[in-house]
């Protein structure tokens, strides 16, 4: 059982009423949770400020197959990394878009500069990186 | 092969040179290709500001599998989703986080909701929505 | 005249009756002979190669996730052997059924290991697993 | 609860001493949970003969990335039967060495026509198909 302190917070009614709302539409039981969640969000992107630091990054990745070689291209960058790239789920659209979602665990800089690599490519159409940690 | 057209952007000469940084850090090999992928950014975000469009959802969740019948519960909101969730890949990071990335198929608000209804569950330490669509 | 042994077995009555079709309908005379044929089948794939060499393994698993705790205990297993378990893929097939798909690295014994521990757990209905290497 | 019934097996002294040292290494309880599952297992593959049953595969593909157009062609099989597969999870090995686990789900004629054909191309080094179902 972790021990939990207690802490008091000073806001305007109306900030809290639209804050009560909010956290209301998004499902939480109570406002501990979800300050807890904002602090830990505001923790997480601390720490990916540090480009050293390690992280967990999930990109997304859109793009059509049917361009010639694109997928031999994405596939060789991808291998070139294997030491940073855990898994890629590939999920096959539709008859011409492809969905990539890479998990890659390594240093913030390291999983930045794989995904800046796979989304300058031509004809990647779409892309995303969200990076975390276990914090 | 798709018909091209050219038009002007009028931009400060200071303004242009930090892009240009930026895009040559990035990778891209021209200023088109780099404002192509803005300009893609932008209508893919206005989509989703449509909650009934169709996309594509990736969920990234970190917990720990130490807390008692979590697993269980996480599962158990999945399967009741289980038509808008296409896949979910499960990372055994170490002794006792967990990451989870799912891949969700659906309406906007559905997915959102799915997300809210996730996250908002106590010991789910960390997550992170991003929401994307093949138009 | 070889010495012969009985053993009781306790069995749902559903399960029972669709094995005795089975039974049935390949023209066994008896329960006994059927049990002793499946028996002596898994006893010949026990005999494998050198469990020493690294392989690949991909290990499938039928579960349902109502059964309490069952997701908890599967997820506690999987993180114990994190070092050898690469990534998990969950399918949740309906309301009820969960596939999921195990990428496993390491040495032949420590795979099959990890197999036999997930597979023997009760309530996990069905699975199994595929050995590869590189070559 | 479901209900239980019970019934005999009569079987050589020394092949149920094979099979209780057998049970006993996979970590069984007893042996009626060991019969129970070679008995549901020999339910599924009867259920696999019938081509027409619906059922879940998991398909295991080794092969280089260095083969050009190798990674192209597999893509370009997989989106034509994007109905069928539900997701690809794609391991980078090493330098060199391509791992992918298919999971496909519908008809077994049409998840072994798809695992024929991706098997059968040349440079895809290895592979396994495992069908199962939730019956």
């Amino acid at each position: 059982m972790k021990s939990l302190v207690r802490f008091g917070v000073s806001i305007e009614e109306k900030l809290l009423a639209r804050f009560d709302d909010l956290i209301e539409s998004k499902g939480y039981v109570n406002r501990s949770e979800a300050i807890r969640d904002l602090i830990r969000d505001r923790l997480v992107s601390e720490e990916l400020a540090d480009k050293n630091a390690e992280s967990i990054g999930t990109l997304t990745l859109i793009y059509s197959h049917d361009v010639r070689e694109l997928s031999d291209k994405l596939n060789e960058i991808q291998h070139h990394n294997h030491r940073i790239i855990v898994s890629t789920t590939h999920i096959h659209l539709d008859e011409h878009n492809c969905l990539e979602v890479l998990i890659l665990r390594g240093k913030t800089r390291q999983i930045q500069a794989i995904a800046d690599r796979l989304l300058s490519i031509k004809n990647v159409r779409h892309g995303k990186l969200t990076c975390t940690t276990t914090g």
